[in-house]
């Protein structure tokens, strides 16, 4: 079994997370880290948890930790993780980190976009880039591997197969996104309640969202050159999921078919990721609850544009699917342990 | 592995089966029926389904179906299963059905409520009521299983303890039940569309829903007296869950604890109800998408009533969650096997 | 024009007496109050308002507003107005009170409820409770007038009629209510989150909630005798509304027609209750944004119960609506003046 | 007194105008057609109407009620008004058709991407389209007027100034619109179940939504060459609202501030259209119930491309608002009569 320590299990990628170590074979959980429900019991910050989960919650004593679990998962707000980071700690055990403290090789670009100082960029270049479908093989030999971010995931996989088979401008890429509520974490804030969520969508962090620059990195390695894309986020009234509809000029005279097939070619041995058929458009609903991400796209040739969409759950893959997706990857396990709830609907 | 055949795999408890049992060890689905689809991949129907399940949907040819599995699963409108079903397919194959035909032992009562004629009443003896929690052993030997409704089961679980015991007058139980939409099921009605039941809470079925005898004739074998009951059901601007709040007098006077012994008492070795703690009232988001009930009461001694409460997932719990705990007895696997589902939230 | 001001005007309640005195041909705000939000523009709080308010909040000096007004709306938190209130101001100045401060004739009840310490009591006897349907007369007169609560007013005048004509055991009223997350308030906490309150539904402050006595002193009132109720409310995931479901022994072997003509002759004349046809049950949706309270029942033969029903706008009739009813009669106007939106569907 | 005829009185729209109408004061609904539900009372078909309308629903017969009414608003499915409307009916009375049959000026336009032929191509010359901003005097003098649609109002009036001014190059505009589930209509649908929509979001349409050419004719007269772009549709979880999320490259080095001040001179004297503040996103809360239209727009320097917003209540400013509004003008009333409404929130 995999002992494991999770700081932050009390925010809603924390709570997922437990939900799917507790069905995973070779997990357990021996740590509840939370700063703001620290001696309560877990089951009272979580009533789905009632006895399923009898732990009271503690510190977050990275130090005391790493002498207990093999792995430490960090959901918690951005430069905690690298706050507390060190050479002992990974010397004695592995950390995924879900929040963004990793994900971004320059720490400049880092801390313009994040406001802060980074506290560990000794670490920026050993941390690799948890997007298993990707970085598979780095993955399972990392110490500390950076959990990518919701949108970077979703956006990321549903345009990149055409970014790198060079069918599409890199740089005129716009992405639209839209988001369940749950991505704005469980912080008692008036704009995230329920009657000013409910019957409501906006854009927000429009030209200024964090993820922009993660998802731009991940793309230049895969174009070759520098992106520079439009990212703008909206806020949905639904718990959970991800829509990405994302737009780009095509840069070669292609069919529907031909394309299609590229998607075929980088995903037909992924488990979780799924090309759609034809005409269909990809719906959080079909995805709720799973590891899967859903894509497909479609041809505008008025515009010479094509739109491409991509769903997801921003909970599972978007954090803590992938978090365990890379856990198994970093311990030798099958990479879908754990991880094939189906999705449920409605 | 026991092969299963679905007769109405296409509506939401269907489909829910088909979660359920696609995570199942023990089960394989080897017959998607459904009227409404026949010809059509499954998968079509319930894109969560994609590249889960490459079947296409068959017809109800429950003769047939006989002989090809090892039990049949009817999640289908009042009256199809018991215009089905004889003595040569129940020969051959187990028959867990889903709807109302062979819940209700009285004749006269079903045909009252329910409005069609019963068309296979040589098998209501024999029909064993599936309420996993109070009729396990004769579940174990049953060829034929009527899976209790999705109210009576919330509503009973939340009560019975304290008819049994005499410590309420089962005559004066009010409950007031509130269920999310998907209940209501899938076909195309103007009064289930987003709109009209977005933002919106009603009453319906007041003193004349369909669950009411049933609820009655459980209590009443608890009670051993007849029962009658107030039953009013209220449709939700949700997905999934029910809630029962239930009213009652005391006949006793006793403190909190020991009633909450009672309960204790009752339920400790149950897999699937869980007894919360003092002052928690149960709330559907903690039970969504397992197998759970959870419930609870507090005591108004100014009126000397007890509230009973209770929620659980109608999908599951409520429809296909205890129709494989059924499966499970019937055919001497674990209780629990393929139904331990984290609940998920949010 | 009548001058107005409101303290509170920044919640729920607050935001929605902003909307109707807007469209008030008589009315006319000059003081916007607000503790949290003081001297930011009230139209940066609630954009709804962006280019119809230009004023910014001001503080709660209700010594200097008495000198400004002709009323002041006290929309706050329960001990507020009655800390605030002193017979200087009301010489000067109307004062409707939305909170329950002044809605209990008895201190002692007052302060075991809400568990603080009344600061007014001098008060207590002069002040009226203002359910216009009821107390029509005295409000015309009346200096200060406690604006009912929302689930007492959905409630009373549901089952008033029932009472009043002695056809219903007055303490066997169970009431059962449900009402949308606005009545929860615009205060940040975890639990009115989005993610906490969708797909959820839930009972809370089961045998303890503030307006249970109030319930039962104006239904004391009517019945001439002390009445003790079971009231338990529940909360829905849906922006406005309160259902009310009560329960009650019939007293009295009548048809379903003569008890809806007692309905019909208490409301025939009333501008905002309406008398469902037979067999309709109320719905929140068909009174949003309305200040309609639509109210039916069914009769349950086999148990002798009565189910009485009644839907309303818990921000409109529940709160702001009813205290611009108030404010008509106090000022002499017509009673429905400002107040005739057509409920908004969907 | 301006007697009103409505064909398509019981679709979502339909009611709309009844609501608003309603509120009228010199408007007076006679006539309530609707093929769906001849001859029932129109306040069982929308209780929101209870006591409100007394009357009956008629049939579509458009010459007879040429002879009754001043004005016939049709709220009818493609196709209906065209194949109703003549010479005579339009000599008698006035038609505002909230249907797209009237809106594209080339035939073969409309026939391509409605996929119907088009019945009365002989009025299409004459047909003004009833965006207010821009037509204002053309609708004064008219007969026959086509009420545009919801996504093209929201789309174009986000829009049109910078294109007008050269700003943006207009055939790089990409629109990302998300609407409420009522734009889909009150047909039973699978698709517009609850279940199937909420918790959930999806593109819908892509590249062939109808209202693509709309948008595209409508910018085309403003930028004086021909417009095409891409628009893509998304269907939210919510009743009501539109939110308009346009891309589009600068062709000038301005500085934001310029930009505002240009929206500022098209809309200054647009009773229904706000311009934000800086940085505020327009949200489509904030302008439920109401015929306003609030826009915005962000520049993002990295791309150079301008993100322009708006937000609409889809049934009022989005079809019956609208068509008030064009009636308005069309008998010589103030513009805003009967469209005042504030915004309701929450």
């Amino acid at each position: 079994m995999i002992k494991i320590g999770i700081i932050g299990s009390t925010g809603y990628a924390g709570n997922e997370l437990v939900r799917l170590l507790l069905q995973h074979k070779e997990a357990e959980i021996i740590w509840y880290g939370s700063r703001s429900y620290i001696d309560k019991k877990y089951a009272e910050v979580y009533a789905n948890m009632f006895q399923l989960v009898e732990d009271v919650c503690l510190d977050d004593n990275m130090e005391e930790l790493a002498k207990q679990v093999d792995v430490i998962f960090t959901a918690t707000p951005q430069g905690l993780c690298a706050s507390l980071v060190n050479e002992e700690i990974l010397s004695k055990t592995k950390v995924i980190d879900l929040s963004a403290d990793f994900r971004i090789k320059d720490k400049a670009v880092y801390e313009k976009w994040y406001g802060i100082e980074h506290k560990s960029p000794q670490f920026l270049e050993e941390a690799v880039y948890g997007l298993c479908e990707v970085n598979r093989e780095q993955i399972k030999k990392a110490r500390l591997v950076a959990n990518p971010g919701c949108y970077p995931t979703c956006s990321f996989l549903t345009i990149y197969p055409l970014v790198k088979e060079g069918i599409i401008d890199p740089n005129t890429i716009i992405i639209d996104a839209k988001s369940g509520t749950s991505g704005a974490g469980r912080g008692a804030k008036v704009n995230n309640l329920f009657c000013e969520v409910n019957e409501n969508i906006k854009a927000y962090g429009v030209t200024t969202h964090r993820h922009t620059p993660e998802i731009e990195e991940q793309l230049s390695y895969q174009a070759g050159i520098p992106v520079i894309i439009n990212f703008t986020p909206h806020l949905v009234p639904m718990n959970r999921g991800i829509l990405v509809t994302a737009y780009a000029t095509l840069l070669k005279d292609m069919k529907e078919e031909e394309i299609r097939e590229i998607y075929h070619n980088y995903y037909e041995k992924e488990q979780f990721v799924r090309v759609l058929n034809a005409q269909v458009c990809p719906e959080t609903r079909w995805v709720e609850g799973s590891n899967y991400v859903d894509v497909n796209f479609k041809i505008d040739r008025r515009t010479n544009h094509i739109i491409m969409m991509g769903a997801m759950d921003n909970l599972v893959k978007g954090a803590a699917g992938q978090a365990v997706q890379n856990m198994n990857l970093m311990f030798g396990l099958k990479e879908q342990e754990g991880l094939m709830q189906v999705p449920m609907f409605p």
